[in-house]
């Protein structure tokens, strides 16, 4: 048995038994070793950010990590921006870097890199393996670490002589950590700030926004008064009838601090004190209000569900009963634009549905109008960094076979990592794409506009437009059954169509320019 | 005028007047500015990766930099993988890379990272620019750091309100250095060598692969005895009909010890000692065979070009009057293979053409064929991080105007970085992508052979096969006009159809699935 045969099954035994990949020749041993063991199934991907991102959706939906398999520093700087956003998302994820033999590293052959400096930003967890001996406790120690808490990348450098030569074999997996319980007087004194008459917030954040923190939190707001928000970009939020509905609070800090004004007390859970996305001249960046005392009841690292649970318990308060009226919008019809984009998913979101929401601008609407759809998860961009939304929902199918997944994705983020749709239909994954085609980076017009630096001119605003992309082209070249729509009942009746049909399917909303 | 305007109008100042860029809401000012500095030229691109390329591919043919405009730690990510190939081609790159303004950091907001960390392994230069007061010179070293010797990638880090705060304007160019002199003794003792009786070789690398090099060089060769070889994968190699031919050291390492094998003495020239691209069980990493000793003629930072001309005065050579015979295949027929694709671009090749090659395994035959073509010039993958092709031909169409560029590019790397086309069609640039589909990785199939795993397995082998990709579809998507051949006939005539109109085209060769 060699290094990789002995890695790959201790990933396995450990409970990572998907590996997404794009390798090259330093990783060939890797990938000769998927024979021998069978419980791994591999996913090819044709660019490592469809990589990165697909492990990053599917631990959010699995609830366990995914393996990667990157091929050296720029196979890893490829998969570099959907791993910042599974970092800022606490995504568990065991991001494994081919790399040279180790005797190779003194000749700087072409593809030398310092593969742990590109890594260090991304990843609370780094190792390279020296050896076949150790390199079984090597990858058993990166699953643990993946897991946190909180979840985290955990990089593990695999030079190509550490997976040919002879291994002692598996290991079983190594000790993982469970979040810390949150003391006791923590719990009090957060209650005892409820108890009082200034006025409060619960801000939720990370594993809090499932169905079970957001009845335990909605029980507390109840008893309590406190107004409830979620944090601006949820990992995974659960939703839909039933299931109490939270307000996020707004990516525009303008909003964000029209949400926040007038509390005396935030109380975070699991996630971060709010900020500001960007900095803007004469804008503040700390949106937390003027006399507000900012109180953490859990931290990354913490049980925040059993701290709402306590907390609860200490206030007296039932998780509630309340949830989201069962609610959908009428058909749309007539002109196709963001409302009736996001009307007709409200009409026809499948129940259990997944919906990975990279739509920004042109999505905005999507979100109130699926409130009273069946209960459904909604995975957002948590990093910021556009292109995730393919690959999310890429690794988001593979984890929740026999769910719809529903990728809302704008135009210019999904051309970052279009290349997912090829993995989607070679995997038949069940992922139905929407483009919403603006032909342009409308979020960037918006912030020409918010940056302050005047009237914008026209090669300012050229760099901000990107007409001329035929999405049905696109996906048709992958391997996609895609259709195009213009008006409201087309993309009515192409996405009903999608929806009712196993695999993978996109539909690109042609719309106006502007919201 | 801002630090942004002031910036800019440095850049051009300077000589850099050509802007690659992805920007985001950090970098709107910068964006905001180009109006403001008509002369700075902006080309869009959809991906961060197409950017870093085409300023490589744009600096090989313009010999002075472009600037690159990328979004903080995750766009730099992106682009990271063409970076590295452009530090190996040893290319000059301006790498601005936008960044949260200075205040902002403490946040950590979502897009937060450690861009230097990321920036490190692939440049020769980092400097974070802190106030609008000095940004301007900040600006003028980089291009002055970027320009070396020899060439490097400078990145600057941006903070957004270094661009929108106030600056006492342009500066004028920083000092640059010039290539260092050989010192007269090692002239002499390599013409020392050569005079000698022992079996040597020149090595030819960087800026030595021009003509006046290589007929400076094989006047020495002509003089000695002496062997000539140029290194694997030139940077930039002028070659065709009347230009002294000069073989590559093969990709493979058996094949470049066979180059290699009785050599006593390697002179090398503006390149490094041969090493194998890999490391395999049982193979050499170091390929210069045992007793050769290794001169360095010239380093990177010395003037190589000039150490040729001293040694061939020393040695009493002149530069050669020979060159390839003007010698073209005919136009294939029959079936359409990697032979009949060389012999189609042999016969067709247009004089001054620029020849980007990342054809990989498929494109083995193209450079034999092209022998004695009219005078082009032949760019090459130099860092071995693929999907490098689109973006540099992309590049170099923009410094090369009038010049017809040629992409013969592989399947699978030209779907890392395939939204280059976009920019293409956008820019109106004229360049030819010949696509080289067979459906796989075929060079990981011959590596997964190679690394002596055994018997690879039915998984092993599905990783590496990537079918289903209609490149016609792909490209008609991003408003290229395409085209589909699949006998030797259907490709010379589309082939043809696109060197004889000028603007983009694609053209697949549909391949069989081996060489």
């Amino acid at each position: 048995m060699n290094g990789a045969q002995a890695l790959i099954r201790t990933f396995v035994d450990a409970g990572v038994d998907v590996c997404f990949m794009n390798p090259g020749t330093s990783e060939m041993h890797f990938v000769h070793a998927l024979d021998d063991v069978p419980e791994m199934r591999s996913v090819l991907a044709l660019f490592e950010g469809v990589a990165t991102g697909a492990a990053d959706g599917y631990a959010r939906m699995a609830d366990r990590p995914a393996a990667v398999l990157l091929h050296l520093g720029p196979g890893l700087g490829n998969g570099l921006a959907n791993l910042h956003n599974a970092r800022r998302a606490k995504t568990p994820v065991v991001n494994v870097v081919g790399d040279h033999a180790t005797y190779h590293a003194v000749y700087d052959a072409p593809l030398q890199s310092d593969i742990a400096s590109i890594a260090r930003g991304v990843s609370g967890w780094i190792r390279s393996s020296t050896t076949a001996e150790s390199v079984a406790r090597d990858g058993a120690d990166a699953v643990a670490a993946a897991c946190g808490p909180p979840g985290q990348v955990a990089t593990l450098i695999l030079p190509a002589d550490v997976c040919w030569l002879d291994s002692p074999g598996p290991v079983g997996p190594s000790d993982r950590q469970a979040p810390a319980a949150v003391p006791a007087d923590r719990i009090e004194a957060v209650a005892a700030v409820l108890r009082g008459d200034e006025p409060a917030a619960l801000l939720l954040g990370g594993t809090t926004l499932r169905a079970d923190g957001l009845r335990t939190a909605t029980g507390i707001t109840e008893a309590t008064g406190t107004k409830l928000l979620a944090e601006t970009f949820p990992a995974r939020l659960e939703r839909g009838a039933g299931i109490p509905s939270v307000d996020r609070l707004a990516y525009l800090a303008e909003f964000a601090q029209m949400q926040l004004d007038g509390l005396r007390h935030l109380v975070v859970v699991d996630t971060s004190s709010p900020v500001s996305f960007f900095a803007y001249p004469e804008k503040a960046s700390d949106l937390v209000p003027e006399g507000c005392v900012v109180h953490v009841l859990a931290a990354p690292d913490e049980d925040a569900v059993g701290a709402l649970a306590a907390l609860a318990e200490e206030l007296g308060a039932s998780p509630s009963t309340a949830g989201a009226p069962a609610d959908r919008p009428e058909l749309p019809t007539g002109s196709l634009d963001a409302q009736s984009v996001a009307s007709a998913l409200g009409a026809l979101l499948p129940e259990g549905a997944v919906v990975v929401d990279e739509g920004n601008t042109a999505g905005l609407f999507v979100s109130g109008a699926t409130a009273g759809a069946p209960p459904h998860d909604w995975l957002c961009l948590t990093g910021g960094s556009i292109g995730y939304g393919a690959p999310a929902a890429t690794g988001a199918a593979v984890a929740a076979a026999g769910r719809k997944v529903i990728n809302l994705e704008a135009d210019g983020s999904a051309m970052y990592t279009l290349q997912a749709l090829w993995t989607q239909a070679r995997e038949g994954l069940d992922v139905t794409t929407v483009i919403l085609n603006n032909g342009s980076y409308a979020v960037l017009n918006m912030e020409l506009d918010r940056v302050g630096a005047g009237t914008a001119g026209p090669r300012a605003k050229e760099m901000l437009d990107i007409p001329g992309l035929d999405f049905v082209s696109l996906a048709t070249g992958m391997g996609v059954p895609a259709s195009r729509a213009t008006t409201a009942e087309e993309f009515a009746t192409q996405l009903g169509r999608a929806l009712a049909t196993e695999g993978p399917a996109l539909v690109e909303a042609v719309l106006p320019p502007t919201l």
